[in-house]
């Protein structure tokens, strides 16, 4: 009963654009358990109209930043702008506070503008349905673009951003080698490239590699979409203008052609899995806090091993139930 | 019976320390699957003699070139080194080619060194476990160091480093404002602090920040080891003998005190539960593969939610036998 009222309630309010519901939402969201979900599956279902914008790149490449320049842009445009930034500072200590955030700050007190941190603390396999849902309520209580920025390392993060309509990955010129080896690994989620930092001079060095790795076929996904490259300036504020141009051009493309469809169908299959394999870990995890410490002595004194232990642990469990 | 086959005979010519058998079980580990796992079950029993030193630290902090350090080092006083390295580099291509690893190339055909790359490709999950069962392998092919490198960025990486016998975090200095507040979350699991690089002029006032950090209480574990901070240069070979003998302090430490005996738990612990959490998450794949595409339409139309469908899935599937 308690569960319903939270979801009737709180829902409405985050529809009627009560920015202080959105925000106690997502944290009940963040908490995860089993009260939260007929508010967020109410949120799900009345969701459905943002363009929602996946931002990702190394660390240094100057993400937040350029969401920072891109949201003023999509104000003037007369859009509400939600944005998520999935932030892995801090997996121990729980805190969520880069310092590019901060950057932003000048945008945290207009209502037209909702931004959140989520930290990837504790959210093993749980932070990719939590972002989903975030970007739900935000476009449920009415912003029209939302962004989600991820750090392109670690699987999760890559396909966070990669689960949006319009998905951008950020390159800059001089990172060093581990940094550069990192990147390779998310040029082929990208539909529109950015070079940022191209104020300094050996960034046309950058573009002109990212164009030579995308000749070579990496960013095909089976769309007709041609990818697109795009050098940016936040200092000088240069290639922004374009950068927004690219995108209302892929959201169109995205809207309008049958080639949307299946981007919409792997979205909803991500969703799908991502919360299932979370309610299936959940469950495990309350079953495996219930264990007695004998298996893991076994193991440790190597009387037995981790297989034989896993196998049998879930033979004991059917996990079909809360 | 082919699973036995090749648990006896792969088992026996890792043991008598045959290296294409060592890099032939850690491919099949990697792979997966039930037929592997006789063998790693057999590893497992017949391991536990080496010492185990995670390494990490955010991208261009020079653990790689440290862990090349070290292994000279422990090369010198006897010990064949295995190092396994998990490379973020490249989740969608596959490929696990960091810069960092050409340097060590030197050591690649020294019959007393195995170095080992793993991508985390495709491995959601499956790293953890899949990581300590190689260095199961390498440790029952008699290598008596043996060094876990992985980028700290992302939490099973994190949690990876931690499940060692001996955990070195490497800061350095002059990294970025996102880099810094990545490198927040892994002052904690330091048993020993390494500032690389301490041939720059801004190297003291990083020793600095990380003494006062540490004052503040951030690495107590509930043990009494008083962690150290030891500042090491590859290019001036300053204090790598300082940090060869910590190493060895902590290893007698672990080895010789109670204190020793929780963190073996804790790593035991983690073990039975990835190992649990990948047979489970690989069950649900094999079921989840078999759906149709019914469900994916229906959440695309949000006529359903991801949490109904969720649960509904797992209730229509025990996933409790292979």
């Amino acid at each position: 009963v308690s569960a319903r009222i939270l979801s009737s309630s709180l829902v409405a309010r985050v529809q009627a654009g009560q920015l202080h519901a959105v925000a106690r939402l997502i944290s009940r969201a963040e908490q995860g358990g089993p009260e939260v979900r007929p508010a967020l599956a109410e949120i799900y279902r009345r969701a459905g109209r943002a363009h929602v914008i996946g931002i990702t790149g190394v660390p240094g490449s100057g993400k937040s930043t350029l969401v920072g320049k891109l949201t003023g842009r999509m104000l003037a445009c007369g859009r509400r702008v939600g944005i998520i930034a999935i932030d892995p500072s801090s997996p121990y200590s729980g805190g969520a506070i880069l310092g590019d955030r901060i950057r932003m700050s000048e945008m945290a007190h207009d209502p037209r503008v909702f931004i959140r941190s989520m930290a990837t603390h504790g959210a093993t396999g749980g932070m990719a349905h939590t972002t989903l849902d975030a970007v739900d309520i935000l476009d449920v209580a009415g912003f029209e673009t939302i962004f989600v920025e991820t750090v392109g390392v670690g699987q999760d993060e890559v396909h966070i951003a990669k689960a949006a309509h319009t998905t951008i990955v950020v390159s800059a010129p001089g990172l060093g080698d581990e940094l550069q080896a990192m990147k390779a690994g998310l040029l082929e989620i990208a539909d529109i490239h950015v070079v940022s930092k191209c104020d300094r001079s050996d960034a046309n060095r950058t573009i002109t590699d990212l164009e030579q790795m995308l000749m070579l076929g990496m960013a095909s996904d089976g769309s007709n979409w041609a990818v697109e490259v795009v050098g940016t300036s936040s200092v000088a504020e240069t290639g922004l203008d374009e950068l927004v141009e690219a995108i209302e051009r892929h959201r169109a493309y995205v809207a309008r052609t049958p080639q949307g469809q299946p981007r919409g169908q792997a979205i909803a299959e991500f969703r799908l899995r991502k919360t299932a394999e979370n309610l299936l870990l959940q469950r495990f995890a309350d079953y495996f806090a219930r264990e007695d410490g004998s298996s893991t002595g076994k193991l440790m004194r190597r009387e037995s091993d981790p297989y034989s232990m896993a196998a049998a642990l879930l033979e004991r469990e059917t996990l079909q139930n809360q």
